[in-house]
């Protein structure tokens, strides 16, 4: 047990705090012989870096990664991966206020509750800067899981404002600031977060990732299901409040007849008519697409001056400055993503060791020869 | 690593398929000295079990558990505490159908997908019947977080129904069958029910589940988040397809000012004034209620002939007879509060294992006593 | 992480108290599909049960197994597999003098120290009985290792007395009542332990467990070597002091010279010349055969009266009656053998997971089709 | 589960190779508020780093630690430690031939099996250059354990050379090369090593580890005895071969009552007359020093040239020059003075997890105020 690794064959541990030196991570159970290098890393973490458009963060780091070990020749040795990012652009002098003040929402109080104290600085180790080292540790996931399995993600809902699902296009993501996959909704959302922006206000947003190519029978039963794992990866990124897989929280309303997904065989496999169930059933892989959603709320770092306490006790009010992202949903994007890789890819390896043979081949003859076999 | 455990120092191994001898845990961790008796797990399960209205599966099972380890003298002794409970009703011949053909939206084919074959009796390892286990160990979970914290359920919306939450009323919730914390909510969600049994349907359900008197400081960043741990225990619970926290996924349509949780001082302690949070905070507890959501899609044991595919990789359609629920959900209740009464069990005991004494006093003067210190 | 848990992938839990109802364990991650029935397991605990010479305890216990999980159809089914021996022979009131005074040399000091109290009843928790549960999961190890891997122990040395390693037959180990490779020292270790016990006294012992057909490959550097799970799993071993790995504490002594297994190829296959490492280098087997050896202490429960301290803080005697064995060591060799299967198999999952295809071939082209591939 | 992890709770991730940019660790779970400073950890690293006499590899290394992440102010946040060494001695050229053969006696073949390709630089993972983070994480354990534990290691034998218990003088350890408690034994070594050295051999050594101080209940059945968690933390230190615990293999030579600790009261506490137990029963602490030795063969890297394969499946002979310690138990000795550290410290945040109030207070009613209560 470990408070700061995730996953359990496809192991990460990461360390760092937002003002430190430097922020890293430690990938462990990464198979041997797969071609890696820092140029198979950064375009992620590129997609993830603050300061690209006025709609995240203006805090310039260019986050470039360095690997310390565990890949010789350019092949991964099968020992373990150390990346680092050195930080770069520190102003802890825009954090003065919160050295002795708590933001409502924000993880400051409680890390004070249950440490006695902490590194006030950019959040220290609550800090969104983190998130990095995921996004890094996803990038080697996706080479484990290799080119037939496609994980993207798209930011579906900012503020009270929904995308028009009937527009999907997975082209329009990378054509807008806001990993938004539908190009009209991006438009209007450019003017809205402009205002929000301005004001000095923060909103929520939900993202939407989907992997498709993944093999079936990822997942065990009944404490380690895709779903179960996938929920507390998600659960885990910074500000996510919500997470749904499929339906969600909508199949609640459906009757059986409707949220049952009926199959038939085509060419000799299993084919599913709809996908309820995004791509899950009873924790196990069904070879659908895996669909998960997750709520991230309105960053607590805000202009509005508002009540609050200080660490000594007493009322006081704070209000905060410094670079902030108006909307940090936008940059949880690539995270979810890597966080889903790192599942699934963990998923891969704990499916391998204990089955490595079993599959009802009546349903999935052509299955053969993909990730799993 | 274990498939089928759950918690770290709080652990719980669960075992058995539904029309098996027996099921049964293994609860490991627990600390020595606690009062204990199969008389405080007996109401617990009684709360779960089946047949106990129309409106739940008709299956009679007394559910009568044993502790067969780990209590002597009626205390705890701090090694493993085994619990079994002997499967009584169990009606094979009920299953024939299914086990040649796949039910839609049910884990039939995953797990011959996944293990090139399974034990279809009653749904075998992913029948409900291990919640039973659950709900076991959560009985140990509360003795452990003791009488200060309190861990309630209810369900707050059948199919498209929700409950008016300014009717919540917790004496309400066991005068109904549905756990219900709104009366006249579930006065209509009889008749409601009752409609859709007679149709051999089914539908889905929201369930809320509140834990009172949580001690600050319980949950780690940054992989082991109370909310990351809730998540994966609540979405592991069967047919479950989201869970949220606090506003969850309102909280991404809010702006920074709506969602901050200003606070104050009162009486020399910190007061919040709201709880859009659910409690938690940087994956930390902040004292407030824990509030947790999660939606249970309708179960796909239905009357209705659906398409569907047989083991042989045939088409074929099917419809379930047999014993099941019109609404699961209900019976999720007893289950999301146990649940979520382990992860804070498990929490609990891990805060103390680092930070035994660690706290920020000038917030909490009043705290000592409490279950932390 | 759980205190009653061992392995990873190949996971056993096991709980029980000598003189509760019952004992078991809970084997999860066992791949699907493979034949397995009581009489599977059986073999293995009768030749670990007591009672069947007058040099082990005179316990009658009949160790009867049931599996209550897991199984469907004679096969495997990749869930838990839930194991279950009631006790049958309890006779509590040989333990009055135990519950009050501490046996010296015994766990019965240290549990009251640790946790307050303990169950006294026959040694309770730290009873040897709990080895009959390593026994049955190790049955079920060999049977993920298959027939070509086999695992075999032996007393190599009883009190003072050790083998002639040149008289080493395995073909007599199951001919004398001590599982003894050496027909001439079995002999006269019979005048010898008769002697012992008559006197109400007790010796030592040291156990040689060997696994021939070992894939080579098993074990992870660095702190999943297989030789560091090895001592783990023999010195958890009720009474071993001590465990060493092919010429253990003799290598000391060793120049580099005289230690190194020098090689070369025959039949296109690497060939060690000799063995001095046990068949692991660097935490990882070669192919050679595992060879490990562990020290038991001579028990404690011995008839003469010995100084001790009393749960009261008081001094006292103690001598302890009963029926007990005078030389522990012997029984050990089945829970060796068990506890080497029991860690193999771990590692064969383990290693499966991260490495499917990974090896040099050159060095072993006809390594193809063993187990491992 | 991870590969290079170790510990549950005081947790201890390494990473690196000998002949990379950098070696390094993350320590993950130590409490918050503990000063520390690279000043704590480098005398520790000092005394275990080579080129220091003319006994150990020349290799040239500052082994200067940084600490990256985890400590605010000069004390421990509570978050992970990030540890990191930089490589600047890497003479890549004295390792071609090794990359092509294999050293009879290392891990170079088993790498390849295992892996299908190795890091061949320097040893690479397997070099003992990354017990430094070993050593690193130890100093930190130590900060936990607090003062009033003491952790002391001594080379007790030199290939066949033993030292004269009754000589043993701790003060003596620090004054010679080879951290020997015998002085005259330390002086008749010098003589024997020189030989060992110029001759381009190797021997083996016998190293013993005491803790003085340890709480009384550290340690937990079945299955994370304190024995057992040494043992594993000793064997998977490089060339390590065997462990033991009090007496260890001596104790399978003894009687029942020669092996008791016989105990009386005294000052209103257990007294234990002799320690042949090394402190351990069943698995848990009994408040007595904690002792343990292992046995480290000799290194492989030998100038004799001694028949090998190559990698291309062809017959070979190695001799293997460059800058290798004649005796590596030495550095062995701070190296496991840390593991057993590390143990003690992860046992310690155990068992205050399980049992912050759980003793038997007539044994012990001045224990109070140490450091488990």
């Amino acid at each position: 047990m470990s408070f700061n690794s995730f996953g359990h064959l496809f192991r990460v541990t990461t360390w760092g705090e937002s003002h430190g030196p430097a922020i890293g991570c430690v990938v462990d159970g990464c198979p041997p012989g797969i071609n890696l290098a820092e140029t198979d890393i950064q375009p992620f973490l590129d997609r993830r870096r603050p300061g690209q458009s006025k709609f995240t963060t203006q805090r310039q780091e260019p986050d470039a990664v360095r690997i310390l070990s565990g890949v010789f020749e350019g092949r991964t040795t099968g020992t373990p991966i150390s990346l680092l990012i050195e930080n770069t652009d520190q102003r802890s002098k825009d954090y003065a206020n919160v050295a002795r003040a708590y933001r409502p929402g924000h993880a400051d109080i409680t890390y004070d509750l249950k440490y006695g104290f902490r590194d006030y600085r950019g959040g220290g180790r609550s800090s969104a800067r983190e998130t990095a080292m995921r996004v890094a540790a996803g990038a080697i996931a996706r080479k484990i899981l290799g080119n037939g399995v496609q994980v993207r993600g798209a930011l579906v809902q900012m503020g009270p404002h929904m995308i028009d699902r009937s527009r999907w296009n997975w082209d329009a993501v990378d054509r807008n600031p806001f990993f938004c996959p539908d190009a009209q909704a991006a438009s209007s959302w450019e003017t809205y977060l402009s205002e929000v922006r301005r004001a000095g206000s923060s909103v929520g947003a939900v993202i939407e990732v989907v992997a498709e190519g993944v093999p079936v029978g990822l997942g065990a039963p009944l404490y380690a299901k895709l779903d179960a794992d996938l929920a507390a990866a998600l659960m885990g990124i910074n500000a996510v409040k919500g997470v749904e897989i499929g339906d969600g929280f909508a199949s609640a309303g459906l009757r059986g007849e409707q949220n049952a997904d009926q199959m038939h065989m085509a060419d000799g496999r299993v084919v599913f008519e709809t996908n309820h169930a995004g791509g899950i059933l009873g924790g196990i892989s069904t070879g659908q697409p895996v669909v998960a959603r997750f709520a991230v709320k309105p960053t607590s770092s805000i202009l509005t001056r508002v009540r609050s306490v200080a660490s000594d006790g007493t009322d006081t009010e704070i209000a905060t400055g410094g670079r902030h992202d108006p909307c940090v949903g936008i940059r949880a994007v690539p995270v979810g993503e890597a966080m889903m890789a790192c599942v699934l890819a963990d998923h891969l390896l704990r499916h391998r060791a204990q089955n490595p043979g079993a599959v009802n081949e009546a349903l999935l003859p052509q299955e053969k020869g993909s990730v799993l076999f």
